[in-house]
């Protein structure tokens, strides 16, 4: 990534000045831009340009002698390589946490971050006895960096009714109801997947999540003002947003929250930076944390959402299938990330698909014990026979989001019995998942342990949750529910999507995960506090028979197998080449003892 | 119950005017005793004595001109049959709490409370805008109840090494090390079990439990001071105690609690009333909310514990056999109260038998489908051909406590099979707990849902926990683990021992729960983390295989259920006569498909 022409060496005593410009001894550096979002664009890459880093999670800081980079262990690699040992210490952001760095090298000092890029829950964790945190007026970054590429003003596009399913206008009065009982006048809407559900746009500001930069208020009577360049909007936008949306330029964003003097605003205290929360009190309101109003309405899928949800399930199944037929003619010896491309110029064929919804996570062999492995040009492994392969990849269509993990064995010798035991353990814990029914009310940690049963039986685990929510042409992982050892007080309700995936990880051998997308939706039995809910499965791609231990399967496991592979026949055969289709009825093929 | 020749319509006219001697307009008066515990002494019956209420949960309030008695939904027939109606309002606890009723009645006014009866928690959930909550000096009912029986003074009795085995010597010094690791200086021990354990020691002051009721200073040093009259104790007894334990009389507690002062004192906020900290505070000490030191290391039962354990179930599995082969020769007719009799009995004819561990529940047919029923003489079922009998008992032993629920068939019909499908779900629940292995550090919460799992695929459920821990010759119930839907941080270590014990209720019909209890222990599987634990069970009993439908038992499930069984004669049959051993074959035989 070129961001800047400025060597690299040279761009922290760039910055030294401009703190000390501003009063501070050093400043905070975190990877984040103003919406806190998964994804940045290049204009906010401060942690890139600054030391180098381009991992997806990481923070820096800098003082007048020393300076350090944070991140985590999936980036300790990429780290130590793209950060100059000289000018950064590398540390691993929680085992070495910034407060303890920031305790050691920073007593008594004053240290500056910007309030427009930090939560309040990010600041908290900062907090460090003896460091005074400062919010800075301006960022010493954007100083520094001179030949700052411009944000991002990507065309805004609207999300129509077909897709969304409800229009914004009916959402806007809905969320407003809710504000009205909460006894709150306005919150804050600062996620942009929330925007973009809420006012039913989309954008291309970031790559990956089809969301536009902006914030908006949305007032307890369902009128929202929203915070974007009018040159970005088009009639059409503003035909789908629909009445009681006031457009404002996003300089006028301080003093329109000065207008809210005397009422009772709700922020969210996770996706909102600290600066709203200080403009809002200084101007007279009261600020309430509460969640985003948007977050549980924009989980619960309705029904358009649901079908368009099966339909991009439906395109990715057929790209899926032919991605698994192409390895078994002209697979061997291609690097990792070729078979990316591949997969996505498979996707491609389908005239709605848009990009991919992450980076792919192709790995073969030992890069497949990482369950975050991104392969980079260069550094790639090859496919060989002999070899297990992970790819867990998924597609933005403008219907839905999708996200799929298969595992397979790559050429034509017997898999390894250890590696078959594991593949069908995870597998159990995958069945074990999509074949529960629960009761209304139950929260998804309860279920997690479904996954892991068969694997702890043996002594064996996974180091992640098993699995996470996805957004409609938006997001790959959304909020607020999931399934996961953590307890989160987030009940499971029909309507909402979860991913189900288990896995399980040898460390330089090999990694396994199976992963289906799953709609949660009412089931036939009722029970006393109402209809028991269960899962409609979204994911519909061959599971690699020959990793599968068959003897290690109850006839349940066998039985839902064989029904879900006669199903994933059913829905692809008929939409690809006759080789695909030979190669997919070999695949579904009813297992026998 | 006879608790005082005072008219039962006449006491809250006497208890009235000692509020008003007291300055506050009413009073409260929780179900427990200065101990907290879960049986209590007949003096400390002032709940039944001021209402006529006697169930074990509950709690009431008095004010000039209207008054209210609490409890749950197990007791609602019982509170409206022994309440006076024209006294006392009837309210549940839960749905229609004591602050609503407070908010409603005694806005503005000064309610009083006795500190030593209500703990710190109970106190918080009390509290209610406009009403002053206030604690007394001493407690008006004591007042008012001219002919309130003596405290309980069992003589104490000494519980051997052989049957702790740890002296209280090692325990105050591990304990001790803890407080300091902690930066405390002294713990309070308010909870008898925690008091019997540490000292090493068991009473007979109320029924059911074991303890001695009493108090402990734990200080950093492990010594402790002892609050108890000397008249109860034997030479022995001081003996067991060890040294570093040094005998004041319970006068002399609020004195001893001065000389904290300037010191740092653990308090456990659920466990303690709240009169320690107010009386600690008010000397000077810093109190300090924490866990009783000894939660944790009780529930860890020891190997001489965890043998005696087994010892304990040893004999009751031979009650058992016997009590289940006595209903096929002489159950029908009999009445509930007359079996549970005939279960103690049967436990009796053991040297080493002492007392229930609680009040046996015995039900017939739709008496069971309340899960906390308790049969009264008069009021009970007669056994009869054709129906479901739940029994859960349990027996104090001086090396273990036990605990176990059996549902049976009763009568030479074949059993509906909607019966047999509720049974053998709930089976299928306890054995897939039963099977489970699990990484160190997992919570219990976390493993809930294998026991429901069978049940909710078709609709059904069971509204209470699955598991709880349980004392070694003390409480039945026993934190600080369990095995429940909600999430508690305390993780299932090995050396504790829980229960194991999904159900079915259906209203008005039958109820059906299997309870066996468990020990934690480590397992030969090893994972990244350490040892996986698993389950020894410890409760040998069979299981009523007329209620089993084996088609919906998988191989795993069958297999460990005729292990189980096989397992369960091995131990049982040569302690038993001929006849008894004759049907314990029967009811072991293995099942087939």
């Amino acid at each position: 990534m070129t961001l800047s022409s400025i060597p690299l060496n040279e761009r922290p005593a760039l910055v030294r000045p401009a703190c000390k410009a501003l009063c501070v001894d050093g400043f905070i550096i975190p990877r984040g831009d103003e919406y806190l979002g998964e994804y940045v664009a290049p204009c906010a890459e401060r942690l890139a340009w600054l030391t180098g880093f381009t991992g997806s999670a990481g923070l820096a800081a800098i003082l007048p002698n020393v300076a350090a980079v944070f991140s985590d262990g999936r980036y300790t690699v990429q780290l130590e390589e793209q950060v100059p040992h000289d000018l950064w210490e590398r540390r691993h952001i929680s085992l070495e946490p910034l407060s303890d760095w920031l305790a050691e090298h920073a007593n008594g000092l004053r240290i500056g971050y910007d309030p427009r890029l930090v939560s309040q829950s990010m600041l908290a964790s900062w907090q460090t006895p003896g460091v005074e945190l400062v919010a800075l007026a301006y960022n010493p970054i954007d100083q520094a960096w001179a030949d700052r590429p411009e944000d991002p003003a990507s065309q805004i596009m609207s999300q129509p009714l077909e897709f969304s399913g409800e229009s914004s206008s009916d959402k806007r009065l809905r969320l407003g109801q809710a504000l009205i009982r909460a006894g709150h006048d306005a919150a804050i809407i600062a996620d942009c997947t929330s925007l973009a559900w809420l006012l039913n746009i989309r954008g291309s500001d970031v790559p990956l999540t089809p969301v536009a930069h902006g914030y908006a208020i949305l007032h307890a009577d369902g009128t929202a003002e929203w915070f974007v360049s009018s040159e970005r909007l088009s009639a059409d936008v503003m035909e789908v947003c629909g009445s009681g949306v006031t457009v404002h330029a996003p300089a006028e964003l301080a003093m329109r929250l000065e207008t809210l003097k005397g009422k009772t605003v709700r922020v969210d205290p996770v996706s909102t930076a600290v600066w709203f929360h200080t403009t809002l009190q200084a101007g007279g309101a009261t600020v309430v944390d509460g969640t985003d109003p948007c977050t549980l309405p924009k989980a619960i899928k309705n029904s358009v959402e649901q079908e368009g949800a099966r339909q991009a399930h439906a395109h990715d199944g057929v790209a899926m299938a032919r991605f698994l037929y192409s390895l078994t003619v002209s697979g061997i010896g291609q690097h990792e990330t070729d078979l990316v491309t591949r997969l996505d110029g498979l996707r491609a064929r389908s005239n709605d698909y848009r990009e991919q919804s992450f980076d792919a996570i192709s790995a073969v062999g030992p890069n497949g014990a990482f369950p975050h492995y991104r392969a980079q040009v260069g550094h790639d492994r090859v496919l060989e026979a002999g070899s297990v392969y992970l790819i867990d990849s998924g597609g933005q269509y403008p219907f839905g989001t999708t996200d799929i993990t298969r595992t397979l064995w790559v050429g034509d010798q017997e898999p390894p019995a250890n590696v078959r035991e594991a593949f069908t353990r995870v597998l159990k814990g995958n069945i074990a998942l999509s074949r529960i029914r629960f009761p209304p009310g139950t929260t998804g940690h309860r279920l997690d342990v479904l996954a892991r049963a068969a694997l702890w039986q043996v002594g064996m685990d996974y180091d992640h949750g098993t699995g996470h929510g996805i957004g409609s042409y938006l997001s790959v992982h959304e909020g607020p529910q999931n399934i996961s050892p953590a307890p989160r007080p987030v009940a499971l309700e029909a309507g909402m999507i979860v991913s189900n995936e288990p896995g399980y990880y040898e460390p330089g051998q090999y990694g396994i995960r199976i992963e289906n997308l799953m709609l949660v939706r009412p089931s036939s039995f009722k029970g006393s506090k109402g209809a028991f809910l269960e899962f409609e499965i979204l994911s519909y791609t061959p599971i690699d028979r020959k990793l599968i231990d068959v003897a290690l399967l109850n006839d349940a496991e066998l039985n839902w197998l064989n029904a879900y592979h006669a199903e994933v026949q059913a829905r692809v055969s008929l939409h690809v080449e006759p080789e695909v289709a030979e190669w997919l009825a070999e695949a579904c093929k009813p297992l026998v003892r």
